[in-house]
């Protein structure tokens, strides 16, 4: 079977085996006779499957004592919301970074809560790069910020060296890298990149940072209603809990966030340095602030477009049209992405400048 | 293959055609050589499972112009905040009916948002019964109710008369019989019934309804955000909408709502003969409340339990056990289960009368 080289920005490639495993449990889940989806979330093999996803989070990031792992429903854009709710209060400020169009989305649900500091951004130059060298008021609750920018494939290097609490929307590059938690209070990430399929969501939180803002939080918007009740308050998103699940095994089992860190760079190294080198393509972003996830590339002469579209359709290759706001090309390299995908894309792009350079 | 006898009160029995389409979606979507759960939402494949899915809500359930369909996420129990968030200010006050633990989740999310008159309750009862000839105060924004009480088997036969606008969680009998929409301003019920898996949420709204009250609601709490954006606002929760599309195409080729309806009203006939006719077991709620989706009901003589549960288990019969707030049994019916697993319960019920009685 010709295998697509699948680039798409999330939803996104998933491992292979994951995809098999998740079909089966679909008509025949643990030898029951039943689906997965047809059982009840109180049932002895889903509450397995839960506990199981919460330790893979907790093994595979090294989270230290007195963090808490739920999985949610609602995605990043409900985080935006929740962070705000659970850490501000009104009259409060926080300090926001905007480095895009999620960033900004986040600010405007904090301003419903309490007063927003936006301390630096990148707007000026349409989001291609990553502001450095800006003070962080000390008197702001908490900084937050979006650790990879998707749209525009900027993403931060180092994280912001910070006295207030950092809260972080990973979405888009969460179990790709080693992290250091106990530099966040918050980490929320929805689950349809490096994790699994779309429809639940990720909450990473040190628990004695909550119940501080004198709030009356909604109850399903408080992450202490979800953390006392296991990640079980109400009927959580069965399948995409049990995916993320798989994807975790399949992480752990080949190596860890450590393994695939190395195989991240090495495909981002790969593409970035054709990028670089063909004379035909340039890259948007500043070159530091590149993301390892989302490469984002233009065609120096646009009249090549058809030709080069047309070519890499050809050699299968799928989803690397950029985002409207940005243009051009965006390949995404999640983590069930091989190399050799890369490597595919890499042909195409040699080719068309051996046809047309 | 000797199939289990599915009673489980949710999530519950699918379709067993649903789970074989949705086993090969996983693994190959539309001959896409791709899952269903990599590709983007954004892309045309999954664009039309999501306007199917929304048309035939409408289609099925002779939806009137005027409303709108979409398909969100945090189950009702995030629904409970919604409800509230986008039909009523604060100063304003809102009626709500009592009668069980959703309900009563209900009017506590509304508390936030405005006053609540509690028109009617049957806690005086354990929820037994569905209170009846109680007044509705004309100044009330709305009259909200829980039309099927999963827990406590109780139903509402007949919607309240009422000249405010009602407002429905209708999450454990949609699907089940016909309903008039034109009577409700907001229907909202999680898929995991009758519509298909844990993880998404269906709204069905009078759009003339909307932005009345005046609130600053939260973007993704406001109905009127995810109608603007033909339920994309952001990434939804793909495959239980997938599987939602595919369990009401099953749905509507069979023959559609009014002929699940007989189906069901014969399988909820079968087994309350029985428990009416067996002297060995009594029905928990009043008998002109019964739910036609979940019947619960208790041995007189508590010492047959350890017989009874012997025997059922022993036919391939799963997910009987009462909720712990009621005790004794819950049969669940909804509609994927085939007569012929009542039948198969009911034959339980008959033998152990034979041997007992």
């Amino acid at each position: 079977m010709t295998k697509v080289h699948n680039f798409s920005a999330g939803p996104c490639i998933l491992p292979q085996e994951v995809l098999k495993q998740a079909s089966e449990a679909v008509v025949n889940f643990n030898e029951l006779d039943l689906s997965l989806i047809e059982i009840s979330h109180r049932s002895k093999d889903f509450v397995e499957v839960m506990e199981n996803a919460r330790s893979l989070v907790k093994e595979l990031l090294n989270i230290p004592d007195g963090y808490q792992v739920v999985f949610l429903q609602g995605g990043a854009s409900l985080g935006f919301l929740m962070a705000a709710y659970n850490f501000l209060s009104e009259g409060e400020t926080a300090a926001y970074i905007n480095t895009g169009a999620w960033a900004g989305k986040a600010i405007k649900e904090a301003q419903r809560i309490g007063n927003v500091n936006v301390v630096a951004s990148s707007e000026d130059k349409n989001f291609n790069y990553i502001p450095k060298g800006f003070g962080i008021p000390s008197d702001a609750k908490y900084l937050h910020f979006t650790s990879n920018n998707t749209i525009f494939g900027t993403q931060f290097k180092k994280y912001p060296i910070s006295r207030i609490p950092l809260l972080c929307d990973m979405s888009s590059d969460i179990f790709s890298k080693e992290i250091e938690v106990n530099k966040f209070d918050l980490i929320y990430a929805g689950a349809q990149k490096n994790m699994g399929p779309a429809g639940t969501t990720l909450y990473i939180v040190k628990e004695s940072a909550l119940g501080k803002t004198g709030n009356d939080i909604p109850t399903m918007l408080d992450l202490r209603t979800h953390i006392k009740k296991d990640s079980m308050f109400n009927t959580p998103p069965v399948f995409p809990i049990f995916v993320s699940m798989l994807t975790l095994q399949w992480l752990k089992k080949n190596g860890g966030v450590k393994w695939i860190q190395s195989i991240n760079e090495q495909k981002a190294k790969t593409l970035y340095d054709e990028i670089d080198r063909n004379p035909l393509f340039e890259g948007v972003t500043e070159k530091e602030d590149r993301s390892t996830m989302n490469a984002t590339f233009v065609l120096k002469d646009d009249q090549q477009k058809e030709t080069f579209d047309e070519m890499w359709k050809a050699a299968n290759i799928s989803g690397i049209n950029g985002h409207r706001s940005v243009g051009g090309y965006r390949a995404s390299m999640y983590n069930a992405l091989p190399l050799e995908s890369v490597q595919a894309l890499v042909d195409v792009m040699k080719e068309l400048e051996r046809t047309k350079g």
